[in-house]
């Protein structure tokens, strides 16, 4: 069960951006996380950052034929991209939204998702801890 | 550590409600799997469920001396209930926001909670994992 | 043939309340013109009054296994309860909204009705008579 | 004690158009039914039908010499004819409006009803019933 | 100089129709008013009433080849017909809009006129004399 | 195969009215080029135009025995006539609207339209062509 | 009978402003038309034009001892001075509201007018000649 | 001569909750000061604290036998809660509104308040002292 | 301790002006009522009224050095002066506002007050007495 | 006379993707589709797919040498993307917009496009059919 | 070459004004700071300041006679003053506007300009230097 | 001290796109200037002009190792990339934002930028100046 996991744009900068919302930790610290809890949950996890739009529809559609789930932090593009919704909605591979913040209290523009309504469900608020919340639920589904 | 998990208005009703939105397992079937869960985290539960807005905020009022961690799903109080939004903040217990269905994909009015704006995160869009999720989530943030 | 009738909140005024709007009778005399009727039509009828939000749910709730349909009257609660909205939905048993003054032609924020899109039909505008209208609608959906 | 009941727009299809909302019975099924209602309630009813919204308002205007009361069903002019609300206002006689299907559980624009804030009070959601209830009503306040 | 006079719905119910609002002269009166008002200022002036928005568009129409100006009260239809304000801008004659009432102070809808976009201008809140003064600035625009 | 051709308000006045929006072509002119078009295509076109809305939606039933296809430019009343739209959808006869200039360039509310929504597909922006593409979109779709 | 008339902010530009909206009348022309026309009329005029709201508002309240109507022209005010508008109410003198432009037909924030609502009635699109108008109207009103 | 006040959702936890915003003094130090006030303005006072909008309900419809004035402070169901409008419109008691902080200052969603439409008038922004002066407010009112 | 009253546009007029809103107390009057609770308070107050937006601006920023409080009531201006708003948070002095009738229950306008949100507190409803309440909450603060 | 045809965002999954909608021919079937025709029109065509905002900006640059009119389909971006849109107007080459399903009768946001402001015209319902349309449209234009 | 700087309402307490926002510096520090560089620029520079929206109306029109540019700092008036965008508008003297702080990231009311429109640029961010860089442009555009 | 100047998407069309908004200077000669002056000032200056919203964060991010402050105009994306304004924020560099043309007097969407948010200031509408007098702010902000 291979499980893709994106992560959308400024991501990269983790750790330095704004550490007093996003937290401290580096993307390859993120990614370490990741791919340990994927070990403990019998998942194999690709792991992948991009800040274009489209390239994260070309990289959900990539996901066709590499992934069985995938798991998106499409950062800011959540709040008004409906190219990547339309993507998620198209691969018809079961995908779960991931923000570190809750985004439910933040700036008004971020509190609703266009693209969390193409998936099948998010997860945010946790720092790090959201994306393994999501292969846990991604391992549940998965082997449903 | 002690979890409250506190189930909103009509969640009583769950199998028997719109299963093809909320599933066909009865509540006494997701505390059950809350409990497992609970168990298996570490972490002691209680579970309840309220119909009443005024015997949540009471509820939330209650776990200031009985619990670690709240985990609430507020059902449809989420989309305009600001006494329980400031009993959450009102408590300063972690809270987390749980909801069996995909909010960001239903009726416009269920797009948006003021009830997330006062917790630390939430899950929602994976059934009776959500809470699941959430209480791993708990254990991850009482254990820090 | 059974039919629970919900008064919701201020109705316990009504005949105090506002008369150059909902009118000089009692809520007994409603009760009674209620059951007057109820009888004309062979139906057997239940009435209570609520004040409180949970209250109304926990009482549509109990309709399922007394009342064959409900007629209620969600008084203000009909302009921004969706959890009573979701409880007429969750039980499944044919609802019809009534209301005592024509609420088209009152402040804006009593134009629109969330309640009334989970129910059948609504009634309003005829004062203790979109009771009585509600009843004939009730027998006449009862026995199709 | 004479009542006009006008059809508008459309409503010379039914039974033809959308089944699933407006059901099968044709306008002339419901007249019959009409009339065989106002016979039992002791009324003389005379049913026009028109498409256009002017045509409406000369029908409106035409019932102060011919009738005690109005049933009118706008269709869709009900959401944006203030020149047929304010026809209402003119002619001084109680007026009912009256829909076939629930239109507080439909398309956002149908939600709110400009004819009927002129009207005395509406009945909607009850098919060809929601006709019966308004003869019903609008016995009950001439005799009044 | 020939100027038509477009009165439109409802106000052929003029003196009846809520006299607080609209006064007591019947439209018999208030075409005297204008005719006589005409004959001072030098002007032909032929006066008409419809009820529907079609007729009206016909009647703008018309007026290309039997008016140099036209004065319309589009009554309700101020608020919403694109097509009265189309059928305005199509005909290039010189046109007012009148009302009787003060526009402005009224309900919310009525304090917008997309039929006065297209006008030259617009008298409103004077009663019948609202219409003189309509003649009035005719006849100087004419005779520019 | 017949196509009914339904011209909506102010389009009798084509060529006179604004021409640098409309073009300079008479309604006749436009009808040729329609029956042209319809011959080539090997279809029976009857063309008619109306102003008011309540003739729109009576030409609009009388498609149901006379013809195959509906060609539609509803002019102003794509904005705002529920009624048209309701039509559209009663007589199940596949309609395409049609518009001469680019509505999604103009006015701001030009730039939805109600009556669309109804029909199969639109076609705008290229003055009498839009007629002419929308005959061959009947034609593809009435062989099919 | 006295007519105190009050030019707005940037009238006294007039002439030099934006011509080919306002005109190529000076302030004092529009004044020596205002007088001649209050002379036929048998009004006597006072002329007065402010930047200030404050100083408008302070001339409306000094025309309670000088005046038995006003005229008002509020400029850019018309759109948002709420403290105009109640300075028109409180003083009980009838007032007439004119604008040179027809303000329907311009910017958006300029079609609705908060003052107008304190008036008696509007005249706008006309230029000079709508003060003209105006006096007309306040003659009229002085004399029944 | 009698004042009820009523303390709404959260406010229990005074003193506890974000002291930052609503200050030190726990409920019973508040009831302290206003019985102490109501003592020195011969006012016999009763407080009662509630989280449920029913019980609120309640509250104020028990004022009509127990009380001459209610002063309430209905926390965050002041933005949403038509029940309790309804109610104190229904008693005709004379009703003040309080909050403890400036709601004009606050959250968007703070600065508008439907319960305050009902009552005589409001007081807000000074801490505890804001039932003090409500005090007042009811004894001036009271002894007119 | 000194407090600065200001009186905002049209309150010289008070009195005379819609008594039925502002009762029948003339400023003086008002005055008078200020200046002996002042004195009950041990409180020098200075009362001026000022028309204009720029005076209301003058006069709070010379209270920095005349004046320990500010008690104001700036009328229409509440609704939409962000200069009187910034000058009151640019003085950095207790500020109060001030209104005579119960602004959440008039027009939709003046249900916010922008003004409001820079002020410590406000006090509105209670007439003359509105100012009185606020001279005690100046004195309370000021004690401090 | 060469035409540029572009295909936006996920139209590379076409066939696969939510077939019920967007049908089931692959983007290849659509491509033969608009060569065929292109060549029956006498014109070149080229044919490119971008998921990329960017990408296709670039494109819209490219065709100022290489193509007399350009037929876009942008898919999501037509509804938020201002940076195609204002590529559109720059390069000054005729542009069509298409799409396969009708924008008028799906989501909410589908209903406006930003993108069809800078074209000349739009297509849309049709399926593959739309490209045909316009290709006859641009044949036309590119022969006037 | 003459430009006339005008600093808008509450900007005499720069430096006192919460200096956060503005900074420390003095009116008459950022006036020596206006000069200095108007010298080095080669311009003769006026500075004013006003309070009241009628003086800096007033102001504008004086440019028309003694200046050849204007610099405008609105303050709050920015955001609401169309009477000043007339004032601009009407002078026909190269106008530009200038914000001490980025209005684009405070308030939301802060983020348009209503005056701005009638100016030919803005610049907005760099404190004092604001003004700098507005003369900095102004030279350049009265030397073009 | 180095700049990095990032001219977003259109911009290399510069001269070409509507010259009646934009100008006749191409973006090499806007270059030129920008180098010229930046030599003046003693800046580094490197130019860059990208179509992607993608590859403009990355432009974004590199600057954290090659420049000390970035001059940004983002186009058509400074009207709703959020994924651009997280990336200014993200890097802690000053950087400012720079419009060709006056965004306060185009198209409605243009009037707000949600990239000038996260920027230190904002100059536009001075031409290819705005560049300029934007490097003149970030030379002072870089020396002080």
């Amino acid at each position: 069960m291979r499980v893709l996991v994106i992560h959308g744009p400024n991501l990269n900068l983790l750790g330095d951006r704004e550490p007093e919302i996003y937290g401290t930790q580096s993307l390859d610290d993120v990614n370490d996380l990741i791919e340990t809890s994927a070990d403990d949950l019998g998942l194999k996890v690709t792991c992948a950052q991009y800040n274009g739009e489209g390239q994260i529809v070309d990289a959900l559609h990539g996901a066709r034929s590499t992934a069985d789930a995938v798991v998106i932090n499409p950062g800011a593009y959540a709040h008004y991209s409906y190219a990547i919704a339309d993507a998620i909605k198209s691969i018809g591979i079961p995908t779960i939204e991931v923000h570190l913040s809750n985004i439910h209290a933040r700036d008004e523009f971020r509190r609703t998702s266009v693209t969390a309504a193409a998936c099948l469900g998010t997860v945010c608020g946790f720092g790090p801890q959201s994306y393994v919340l999501a292969l846990h639920a991604a391992a549940k589904i998965l082997r449903k």
